[in-house]
């Protein structure tokens, strides 16, 4: 029998399923009549961004976003050149697979600073050499808040407010935000910034993944199968849509537990959560 | 020879040093020059309220704090009622002890809840019921928010402007807010917040210690010594200072590798530390 396709604005995030490879990914999700995939960029070098890019294109699938840049506020003026080199690199990837933003996780504290106002300072600064490298290329960038727990090591952008205060220094079309549920979800001030991002066009993805304890050590790795949290995601979802995001929905899950399973079963089962939570 | 003594606002949370009985943290506290302490209900009630009140108060030392009370966010009415019966319970006893204030940790989201307002609103209408409780027993209430890696499963109020909302319901002689740089030194609202705080009188305790990474499986006991993390401790202090508030400062650490050493020998490095990185 042919398989109910996905919800058309359902995209499947490469790393929710990662013990695919990227043709098994693709194959899957043709498959299972998923029309989108958010890639990440170390699997696609490995493979060939030239051949991803071929491979995705050929399977008809929208690529809706690359993960990831960012991580601009070393201290270190040699280290903040050599991240924006790298970034710079992961925009001309974005372009060649065709994606529709490249995913910025800003970085944390430098070590031994305490100053998060200077961290943020300097993202500000690398974005400003960034951003029109990657209008010239037809990317546009997303900064993503990413939750207060990885505010000293992985992003000093803690809020979709701060996103918004950085993003809005650039133009619209080349700088938006990402809205994650995971990281969001918990700020009662986020309907408000959605309307905000929404009515100046930068809300440039939407990804979603529940929020579950106990949290694991080290944390990154705990986020949730839709609907075993405490997340409201259909009411995420339709702030943003409120907002006027029509985009795609990407369902970004990071958990071990996914991991070791079949990657199909855990396909279907992602969809029919989404539509049972999010759709 | 005699030992300098510890700084004069510094307060000892009794739970930085939980290897130690009551009256050896008295005893350890005396001979370090503490003036003060923050005590936990239940090794309070193991070791008799009374008891515990005429033991601290033949020492000479002020109670900055007892934690703590709270979890008023049942959905179920009964459950509701529990939480109310026993909070008056830890009012009576604060009251005993001479406590400065009753710190309450809201509570997180009722089973399978995904409505963080409505459990917050919950928090409002037992705190009617319990302020002039406290008030005819002369405790303030402090309401402390907790970072947002606790809100679906121990406090739903994860900013000091959310625990502002709430205390604000109430006169500034029965519920105030407590501070604790753990909880809140990610947040770019704080000045502003805790000048609020400030000038309505709120501020009714002030705790520290920081942040350090990777966090624990769980994440609770993952405070880190003063200066061994990311928070600009001495920033944060004075930020509370400008605001007015001028009563102990309660250095606050969960963490198995301090619970593993002497308690003498860690009463010491936690007041170097206090020194160094707060005074």
């Amino acid at each position: 029998m042919t398989p109910t396709p996905a919800p058309a604005r359902f995209s499947l995030n490469q790393e929710t399923i990662r013990q695919w490879s990227l043709p098994e990914l693709v194959a899957g999700c043709t498959a299972a009549g998923v029309g989108a995939v958010g890639l990440w960029r170390d699997p696609v070098q490995k493979f060939g961004v030239r051949e991803a890019a071929k491979l995705v294109a050929d399977a008809g699938l929208r690529v809706s976003s690359l993960c990831r840049g960012g991580f601009f506020t070393a201290a270190d003026p040699a280290c903040r050149a050599a991240a924006l080199a790298d970034n710079r690199r992961a925009v001309e990837e974005a372009a060649e697979l065709g994606a529709d933003t490249l995913v910025l996780v800003s970085g944390g504290l430098a070590p031994g600073e305490r100053d998060l106002a200077a961290a943020r300072a300097r993202i500000g600064e690398v974005l400003g050499e960034l951003a029109p490298w990657a209008c010239a290329h037809g990317v546009r960038l997303g900064i993503e808040p990413l939750h207060p727990m990885f505010a000293s090591d992985r992003c000093v952008v803690s809020t979709l407010g701060q996103a918004l205060d950085l993003a809005e220094q650039f133009p619209a079309d080349q700088v938006g935000v990402v809205a994650d549920s995971y990281h969001l979800w918990w700020d009662e001030r986020l309907p408000a910034d959605l309307r905000r991002a929404g009515e100046g066009g930068r809300i440039v993805s939407v990804q979603v993944a529940d929020w579950v304890t106990p949290l694991p050590e080290g944390v990154l790795l705990g986020r949730g199968q839709l609907g075993d949290g405490s997340v409201d995601l259909r009411g995420f979802r339709e702030l943003a849509d409120a907002a006027g995001y029509q985009g795609p929905v990407e369902v970004e899950i990071f958990h071990p537990g996914l991991w070791a399973r079949d990657g199909g079963e855990v396909l279907r089962e992602v969809i029919e959560r989404y539509r049972e939570h999010v759709a």
